[in-house]
């Protein structure tokens, strides 16, 4: 089968992959399309040492189990459901876990994928391929109220304007806080202002201290020295950026201001599928451009300009 | 009056400093005894710049106002009492604060000191002076539970054996946990043993993100990469630690693993004052060394020491 493949001599787009085995549990996938994450660039920058299938956010058809022949979307987390954090419902943190196309598991740039059954979920037909590609990232987005109540901030702050900000952004808005999204693009954040989200650029934002709750979704090492700049002391700060690189700078004002710092990663895929099914959620001014599988290589370069939002690629029309 | 100063031309005691004038609402104390605290040495490395008397433990008598003539100990935020923070009882968050001895505000390394009234506690007759310097840093230990139900915690380690972290060791030891003590120095480690509380040596530790609760009280900065190696995913890191220098790690684990990092100054006096008062808290065995005031510079010096727990100044039998 076809895959993009990251190993030790790079990336490639292997056409004669082997297909992926279903292990117990398991179900093949045949993937309709897949979209491109911050992630997945970090990956071939290094990130996690990952060798393999690149690939975790998709919709397919399952070739068996009980939703055979129906479109699915996967959580990403394959974990073993017997271990004390599986047994608490805490399976996104099994520490036996693999993560599809992030962790010892190949991933969804392919034709097929083996994903384990009990992370399926059944696409509502009212939602295109295009819009059901986006329930991993939206999920991710949806963790943030699972761990933190948010109406108990007033004044909230999301940091970044990529795709995780922005979805942060629609998910958080939704609990009627005063929401300012801060970013670097003119183009990006004024998709946001058509959603009614008040923006500003960074470049414009002076150190102010009066946040409840930042999101820093910048990808980058500096978002939490501008984070700590903007939240109020007692508030709160919410951590969607994972990068390999260092964080330099003084944790001395997160204690000095007693702030809570909270990391935060997947989320309930239920709650995001109940919302693109609901049109609470507008993901389809985020696709940036469509690529084929075999034009993965130059979709994953272009991936990398600061101007695009998401990209996905088509695997099966 | 004498005073141990700290501006540009570096650290000395001065024995014809001016006394201090008690503004509006200020009360004079004459102190008694005063404790030398990391952040004392802190301010001597450059923390905060700090110029003025250093000093923020301290026991004295009031020499004027409603506690006139009586031992007391304060509070070392000095609040506006008029802004939004102080106004919801964050006084110690007020933006508009002076610090006693680290910000704006001369300290108790002197004959006197200018306190706000506000910030005074009666020191009840059974406590020694001694005792009584320690309630500041225990009332910063009793912080952690004001900001945390201890309760919900199973399996907590404190990382540091120093001063601070022998406090936080033994108010946490309170709430019935299973509480172990990481630290460097076995004869540390030992006072924390005779209490019943476990510890181990930083060198023979393995990570094993098995706890529940990690109090950082190392003082450094490669604490929070210690502390994530220690914590379980969705646990919960409480950063005792203000360093001036950065910290050079990468927050990527605290992202994936979900973790909670709160920040931790200062706390309730009264809490303190009634823990020592009722015996809860065993201080003594802290007391590395006492020093008149008057060799205040060797005692500074000495404090630099790692094997040196609290060191107190006598300014007054």
């Amino acid at each position: 089968m076809r895959a993009v493949v990251l190993d030790n001599h790079g990336l490639r787009l292997d056409t004669d992959y082997p297909s992926p085995q279903a292990a117990p549990g398991e179900v093949l996938i045949r993937v309709l399309r897949a979209g491109i994450c911050e992630t997945d660039l970090q990956l071939i920058a290094g990130y996690m040492a990952f060798r393999g299938v690149l690939g975790h956010e998709f919709v397919g058809v399952a070739e068996s189990g009980r939703y055979r022949g129906q479109r699915v979307v996967g959580e990403i987390n394959c974990s073993c459901r017997q271990c004390e954090y599986c047994q608490a419902g805490l399976g996104r943190h099994c520490p036996n876990r693999s993560v599809l196309g992030i962790l010892n598991h190949d991933g969804a740039f392919a034709d097929l994928i083996a994903v384990p059954e009990a992370n399926l979920h059944l696409v509502p037909e009212s939602l295109s391929d295009e819009t059901a590609v986006f329930n991993e990232p939206l999920a991710a987005a949806f963790e943030i109220p699972e761990q933190l109540d948010l109406s108990g901030y007033r004044r909230a702050v999301v940091l970044g304007d990529g795709r995780l900000g922005n979805l942060c952004a629609q998910v958080i808005a939704r609990s009627g806080c005063d929401l300012t999204v801060i970013g670097k693009h003119r183009a990006k954040l004024a998709l946001l202002e058509r959603l009614g989200i008040a923006t500003e650029l960074l470049g414009n934002v002076e150190p102010r201290r009066e946040a409840d709750l930042v999101v820093d979704c910048t990808g980058s090492p500096t978002g939490l020295e501008t984070a700590l700049g903007l939240v109020r002391p007692r508030g709160t700060i919410v951590m969607k950026t994972t990068v390999a690189a260092e964080h330099a700078s003084s944790l001395a004002p997160l204690v000095i201001d007693e702030i809570t710092l909270v990391g935060s990663r997947c989320g309930p895929f239920d709650k995001a599928l109940a919302a693109l099914a609901a049109g609470d959620i507008d993901v389809q001014p985020l696709v940036s451009g469509t690529y084929a599988l075999d034009d993965a290589l130059e979709a994953l370069h272009r991936a990398q300009a600061g101007s695009v939002l998401k990209l996905q690629l088509v695997v099966r029309q």
